[in-house]
């Protein structure tokens, strides 16, 4: 039956074509407005953002019932798509048959008054019917699929790394436990304690918190490649930048340095967002106008610049003789936070910049150490109205530096015996980075809450839906 | 640096452009052969199944030392590209300077006799040097952009799915528990039960084992939408078809009936099928004559031919009348077995059917009841070689015959508020179905071992790398 019904996306792309013609729509009551003798339903049939205009009139057999309709209903609708004067909605049918698929209910949470996103959280299974969230959710499927044609495209390959992990082995940050023990008996060893063994993975396990040492072993069989998959942090952070579950994008490329690295990375930024803006304008044009005004101005500025590219031993003079007052003081050695960020993306260079060669205590463990012993080849890239959006670097292939870096950093060198190997059986420079897929999305549309670019965000103390 | 090394993948696609040009490459030793003079290197650069022969002679002012390097070294090469007069190895470069990257060592597990599979697994950071589990892994690459392609050129809405659940809403295997309690130590309320209300989610987490509840609400809001996620299994089993973790992919399309079900699944499949033959002809070329010799003609007739649709009342009456003898015997009601299902896929079809309207009992709460009131609109699709591939069904999107539902399965209907409520306001006809992302992957190249189409497995007592 699906075909019997024109998408309405068809209808406003490819209208010259059915213009005078009968048509047939299906899909849900978003507004309507009734007269005396005639009326408007706003039709939206989730397969673009824009409604369709179902202009109704007496001649209608159901006229009257179709008119009292709940808001949500949902119709399958025949009719005439004809020529408007509107600019805006250039088309619009005149219904001639038009059956109640699903009657909604007055009940119907999501009526035509402003809600407040929060409140709209509680119903995450009817705010994707909302203009806000319509348009966020279809934005972060277009952005995904740009970032697999980009790498795709380039002949990377996508691998999926594992999402239950046997160990901690990059330690950046609290771990979700995974467990089929009986948490009311829990199994003891002679000595007492909990005996993992006869735990289902035979040992402790948990959830990733990033893909890239297995990114690593497949970038020294494949070159390029690249993850795409969930990441998890058990931190109780209740910010608006912060959840529990949420997508990252590793590319690892190999023969590959820092520079390499940064242009890859340059790249990728700006194809994501050329690629959005053209496949969702109307959804940007949205966000646009209800969200963050200066969104399509800013996009279309970063698309057209090129990044700078400072060490952080630069950035940090910067920020000292800039004068200005921070709540963190500055000085060599510190880890940069977001109002650093910001100021020198914003206020110092007023476009994207990559920070490189940071200080190696602030920074893990595989990163490649520079000659002078004191920083590493690492490179974080900060956009303005966000601050930090990408951290990467060159990986330490030497063997010998990093087995020193690993005991240095208090490692046990036991659970990294398969990526020590990768040094030994044919090392080669390699580089990478991680994206925050949501970082992207929120960067995208201006919405300044993670929770509201996934569809059902995982948070502390919230696991609904 | 890495733009200096061009791909071996475009000196064979391109080769007209590069022949007795200067090309640099880089990548990995997997084989030499040295006479006193001159001598050959097999170097894959991870770009291309296929390795490029190097040819070396005493010209090259560190021939003796590359001619000793151990498999697996990697190297910078500099030569010149010329043609062959070898059809399946048509170019190759006179090698002019080398540099040693990393040089690997002759513990190197890797050598050039065959090992088993079950021997590489315990090497996984190393297998995807080898070329079973290149063409493997790459294979897996481009079917998953592939279904990516598939969708989003139909106007498809990827929806990420979560991958921790607070509840086992479709009750479809054992599964994983999600904690940050300590369990030497678990908090217990004062009834002395566990007090989950202390742990991250505020209450009892899990991962998830299906996506397709979540999915309704999106395909309800966006017409048609697909989810393609990592989902979970916490069985003890230890079959060669079944892993802890796996992706699923589930489309979930609205004012779409059972019909339209199996046309977007038997379209999905040949467009898979199709785009993998086209993209990866070495790699099939190679599962052909070393994995599976019929495979590439069993892979060409799926794409030519129309898949059967049949009832599984249907169905019971052909194995019946088969006068076949099973393992386990055939009635009405019974739940069909693999061996059911490749006898009627190979011996009664020839070819994939879809086995359509199942008895109630034997399948999940929310398919569409029959008029009948004994079947619903389910459908499995089996294809020779393998049994099922697919499972999926139209949706109960009556409110009380839902509920009813519900109810006649003990499931407790306040587990199911929003999913109920789907159907309370705007509720619409709608399908969906499911396909273990590694099942096609096998079914795509023959192998018979899950363990072997995903990087880095989970099963049972195991969670390395």
């Amino acid at each position: 039956m699906q075909k019997e019904f024109i998408e309405i996306k068809q209808l406003y792309r490819n209208k010259e074509q059915y213009i005078d013609k009968t048509v047939r729509v299906a899909g849900w009551i978003r507004t309507s407005r009734m007269s005396k003798n005639f009326g408007f339903i706003e039709l939206n049939d989730g397969s673009f953002f824009k409604n369709m205009q179902i202009v109704i009139d007496e001649k209608l057999e159901n006229f009257k019932e179709v008119g009292k309709l709940p808001i949500s209903t949902s119709l399958l609708i025949e009719g005439t798509l004809v020529a408007t004067q509107n600019a805006k909605q250039p088309v619009e049918i005149q219904a001639t048959k038009i059956v109640v698929e699903g009657e909604s209910d007055n009940s119907y949470p999501l009526q035509k008054k402003r809600h407040t996103v929060e409140y709209l959280r509680t119903i995450a299974h009817l705010r994707p019917r909302s203009n806000l969230f319509s348009a966020a959710f279809r934005v972060r499927s277009v952005a995904a699929y740009a970032i697999h044609k980009f790498f795709q495209d380039r002949n990377f390959v996508y691998a999926h790394s594992p999402i239950i992990t046997g160990s901690d082995c990059e330690g950046a940050g609290e771990m979700f436990r995974i467990t089929t023990l009986d948490l009311n008996n829990i199994p003891k060893t002679e000595e007492g304690k909990i005996d993992y063994s006869q735990d289902f993975f035979g040992k402790e396990a948990n959830l990733t918190v990033s893909g890239q040492l297995n990114a690593e072993i497949m970038a020294l069989a494949f070159r390029n490649v690249y993850t795409f998959g969930p990441t998890f942090r058990a931190e109780n952070s209740y910010t608006g930048r912060h959840a529990s579950e949420f997508w990252m994008i590793e590319p690892e490329i190999a023969f590959a340095d820092l520079e390499d690295n940064m242009e890859l990375a340059e790249d990728m930024i700006k194809y994501i967002i050329n690629y959005v803006l053209e496949n969702c304008p109307e959804e940007m044009e949205f966000f646009n106008s209800f969200v963050d005004k200066g969104l399509l101005e800013r996009l279309h500025k970063i698309v057209n610049s090129e990044f700078t590219r400072i060490t952080y031993t630069k950035a940090i003079e910067l920020l000292l003789e800039s004068g200005q007052k921070f709540e963190y003081p500055v000085e060599w050695g510190c880890d940069l936070q977001t109002e650093h960020e910001r100021y020198i993306t914003e206020q110092i260079f007023n476009a994207p910049v990559f920070v490189t060669d940071y200080p190696k205590e602030i920074k893990a463990f595989y990163m490649r150490m520079n000659e002078d012993g004191k920083t590493v080849r690492a490179m974080d890239l900060l956009v303005p109205g966000v601050g930090e959006i990408i951290g990467g670097s060159q990986r330490e292939e030497r063997y010998d530096v990093l087995m020193d870096r690993i005991k240095e950093c208090g490692l046990n060198e036991e659970d990294y015996w398969w990526y020590l190997e990768l040094r030994k059986y044919g090392t080669a420079t390699h580089s990478g980075f991680g994206l925050g897929f949501e970082r992207i999305i929120m960067y995208l549309t201006g919405i300044s809450n993670i929770r509201d670019v996934i569809p059902f965000p995982r948070t502390p103390k919230n696991a609904e839906f």
